[in-house]
């Protein structure tokens, strides 16, 4: 441990920056939070993540796996069936990112209620 | 509440889901989590957050501003001097990405390990 600092994700170059970017990302946010529920079939998940693309969701599986954060679970048969779970990191870091989302749901409102406010001021002073 | 539904940031269309990509920005986390600390003036807080352009710091000050998570605070002083605080929805905000955040620096020695193993599995899959 004496090369190694202790990581900092404001550090540019410190390694758990990116770690944090995957986790927040656009759609590994969302399937991350959908995982903790239960496991996922491909085709299941894109239609429980509304607006992702095949391509996208593809992309993100695969970050996610090599993390460590998803378990890509092949079953042998036929048509070939592909299950996607958390293991038990991928379950820390669902578990972060779950309550953040819900946290977004019930707040939704207060953050719109913030935006018409904050519009309305800069009309005032533009006015 | 007949119209609207229940929100869902797994709906595309929900307004929710853009609070969550505000949140979970790039540099939205890295600021809240900074000023969940303490209050920050602009020239400061860029020096926190490792790698933030000057024009990328004001956007996300301002989008966070206008969500309702930061409070702008312009002092009537010479020279002028702003101070960034969080209001009491941007601190309920910045607890969930601060636990994310130190929740990375824990476990990045995990992610390491995982994305070693996958690679490796990758080349003897390849080789």
């Amino acid at each position: 441990m004496s090369v190694s600092k202790v990581p900092d994700v404001n550090r540019q170059m410190c390694p758990s920056r990116l770690v944090l970017e995957h986790v927040t990302s656009r759609w590994g946010v969302l399937v991350l939070a959908a995982l903790l529920e239960r496991s996922y079939r491909f085709s299941e998940l894109r239609r429980e993540v509304g607006g992702v693309s095949e391509k996208m969701l593809a992309q993100t599986l695969q970050t996610l796996e090599r993390d460590g954060f998803v378990h890509r679970d092949a079953k042998p048969v036929i048509p070939p069936r592909v299950d996607y779970t958390l293991t038990e990191l991928g379950k820390e870091a669902a578990e972060q990112v779950w309550g953040l989302a819900r946290w977004t749901e019930r707040r939704v409102d207060a953050v719109h209620a913030a935006r018409e406010s904050y519009d309305a001021r800069k009309q005032d002073q533009s006015g």
